[in-house]
Formats: structure tokens, sequence, C-alpha cells
């Protein structure tokens, strides 16, 4: 992470989130405490930005500037509301076709998958401010730019996310290992989201319940794990070929 | 790499070869010089083992016992013969499905391509002797155990390799950004083998005009290139897709 990312002190970060600049997340020092740090938590709270509790050498080791107890980092990507990605792709006359990401945690495996996505024609990713890799400088560059270029939407929670999705008419698709409906019989032309889980718990079990159809990506050899974002990539290209002209 | 996958000094590494364990480099002080090299030089070359040449100190930094100028790194992956994968696999009735890695340096992305083979029912992976990351234990770990199922068959020339191919009646396809044919418009039932080129340069040209078919993979977002692990498992999916039963 380049130092130019930092935002270090008490009043930048207020400032910084009060104008609307992406925050990746914030460091606490253990020992930091006062009056504006409530603050700092009421507004991480309401925009969603994670906060860690660190050594205070740990922030000492990022900066030698006074930083009262907090760094935060400065996001690489725009955030977008759901809601309003959604209008923007339903107003222009698109068929949503998003991907959550429900704890994926390796950075390239999410640079790949942002590549996929926009490769088959996905409007955005959804992903949860805690438990999912950091979208920064090595995801970036896995994702050969394509981080940059789709929305990407950071929830509090991914169930009230797909509370949303259902609202707007949009089905949530999810892969299991034994779901008896194969990739290529879903109906790829509604609206649609794919939940990918973890490289090693698979989607958690509350977001499995929520979905609307689960499906498996049918293996013949002797064999039965994908890289995660190789299974991205082949549930979207699945997508992308029902959806051609 | 582990210290025990060393092989230090000439003649133990002239015996290691001789006695068909797997050698992955050799590498040669640039001062060497002696009879049991030419000898070393000649068994690495029937062998298809790639030979690199570095300073003296290099050899140093990775071992205090006399190496003579030769130190060897042991493969992990036991290579087989490319004939002889064919003659298998075909005398059990199987219909070829290979994977053929022309520059893909990525040790992450080999691992990657490793397990969707096998989840596809590829049986076999061919890798030349130069050009492409080492089959080492990043690739293993992230071939997540693939690597030591498939069948790898390292081979001193892919042209000629395409050849063997040929004359066992394997088609090879080759993926294009502009081929005519997409990606699920080819015959996968037939016996045939995919070349995935580097992740920069694509399927380099000589290997592309030897091939039988070139297809693209369609795409309908903004953005035009998948990462080749993706890539692979899409085009290795749309294989098994047309051979499920």
């Amino acid at each position: 992470m380049k130092k130019n990312n930092l935002i270090i002190g008490r009043q930048p970060l207020i400032e910084a989130i009060r104008s609307g600049r992406e925050i990746d997340r914030i460091l606490f020092g253990r020992t930091t405490s006062g009056e504006s740090i409530g603050e700092i938590r009421k507004l991480a709270k309401e925009h969603h930005i994670p906060i860690q509790m660190v050594p205070p050498e740990k922030l000492g080791a990022l900066t030698k500037a006074n930083h009262q107890g907090v760094i935060a980092f400065a996001g690489l990507v725009q955030y977008m509301d759901l809601q309003e990605v959604i209008d923007h792709v339903v107003g222009s006359g698109g068929v949503p076709l998003f991907v959550m990401l429900d704890g994926v945690t390796d950075v390239r495996n999410i640079g790949a998958i942002a590549r996929s996505a926009l490769c088959c024609g996905a409007q955005a990713l959804i992903i949860p401010d805690k438990g999912v890799g950091a979208l920064n400088e090595e995801a970036m560059k896995s994702s050969a730019g394509a981080l940059e270029k789709i929305q990407v939407c950071r929830v509090g929670s991914l169930l009230k996310a797909v509370d949303s999705l259902h609202l707007n008419g949009i089905k949530v698709f999810t892969s299991e290992m034994n779901a008896a409906a194969r990739v290529f019989e879903l109906p790829w032309v509604e609206p649609c989201c794919i939940v990918m889980g973890s490289e090693d718990n698979g989607v958690a079990p509350h977001l499995r319940k929520a979905a609307d159809v689960h499906f498996t990506i049918p293996m013949t050899g002797d064999f039965d794990s994908f890289n995660v974002s190789v299974a991205a990539g082949i549930i979207l290209y699945e997508a992308m070929k029902h959806r051609l002209p």
C-alpha cells in the first residue's frame, strides 16, 4: 500500500469520510480514546468502513507523523450504492447480472473474478465490509483494470443485500456441490445475482438459505474443486452464453 | 524450495538422472568446466532438463556443501512420456483431452489449470522444458493436489509434440481473440488438445499455425481479457459439457 493512500490523524479522517472519500479500513491503536474516536466509530458504521484495533507500534511503523492513534487507508475503488446501481442498470435497459462475494479472501481471486464479470457483461460486484479480501493494489493488478471499471457495492450485510435484490425482482443463485440443477439449466436471462463462497467453506448457510436457486457445476473427472475464480468464470460464461443475441 | 530437493555435485546428479529421478532444472556456475559437465549436458538434453548458468555465489548461497559448480532441483512431479500417455488413455477406452501450456509463467495459474483439467476429465498436461513456470511447491499448493494426480508430459519442443498428437489422430485447438468459431461450436467429443498461450502474448505463431482449429471465447462485456487460468477453465468446462453422458 503506497503511503499516499494513508489518511493520518483524527480530524483529517473525519473530514475525508464526510467529504465522501472512499476509505478501505481504519486502524485504531489499542490505547486510543477520546471524543473524536466516538465520532469516527459512528461515521465508520454509517459508511460500512471496517475498523481494526492494532498495537500502537504498528501505527508508528506506518508513519512518522503525529497520527493521534488513528490511521486509515484510502480506498482505491469508488464504492457505489446497491440500489443506485440497480436503478441505473434497469433504467438503461439492462438485465441485472451481479456477483456477490461471500468470504473470498484471496485478493488475486477477487481481481480475476472482476475481470470475468466484466468480460461476461455483469454490471456489479457486491462485497461485504468484513470477511472479504481487500481491494488493494494487488487485487487491482490481478484485475487488469477491471476493478476500476465494474461497479462495486460494499454493504454492511450480504443478507440485507439479498433482501434488496429480491425487492427489485433479482433472483439469487448459489453454487453447491450436490445441488440437483446444473449450471447450464438455470434461467440466466432473468435478472440475477451469483453468490460465490469462500475458497474453504463455500457460501455461508444463512445466505444459501436465502437464495432462490442452488446449482452445481458438473464434473466428470476424479477431482472436485475448481479454483474459486475459475468457478466464477465458468458460471459467468454460462450466464453470458444464455444472454448472447 | 526445500533443501531436500537439492541434488548437490556432479556425480550425484549424473546418478540421479540415470536412475530416472525427475529433475526440474540444473544450475551451473558460470565458471564450471570439466569432463563430467559435458556428460551432464548430454543427459540433460536427452531428458529435457533445462540448464541455467548462474553466478558461482548463487550456488554457495544454496548450500555449504562442496557443490563442484553444479546443483540441481529434484522435480516434485513425475513426468510422463507423451506417447505412453496417449497409448494409456486410448488403450483404456478414453478419448484424449489434453492441455498444452505455451509460456504460462505464473505458477498459480498453472496450478489452477491443473485443477480445472482434472475436474473436467482431461488426462494430461503437456509443458515445454523452457518458458513455462516451474512446477514448484507454490504451483503444487495452487493445484490443491491436482498436479500430483494429472499426467504431466514435459517435452523439448511443443511443435514436435503437436506432430505426435497429429500422428495419433488428436486435433489441436487454440484460442484466439478474433477467430470465427466460438468455443461451444467445436467438436469436443473428438480426441483433442487445447493450447493455452502466455498471459501476455497468447499462443506462439508457429504453434497457432500448426493447430487444426482456432476458436474464441465470446465476450459481451466491455472488457476483453480473462485471466489465463479462468479462460482455460471455461474451455475445459465447455469440452466436458460436450462429453457429458
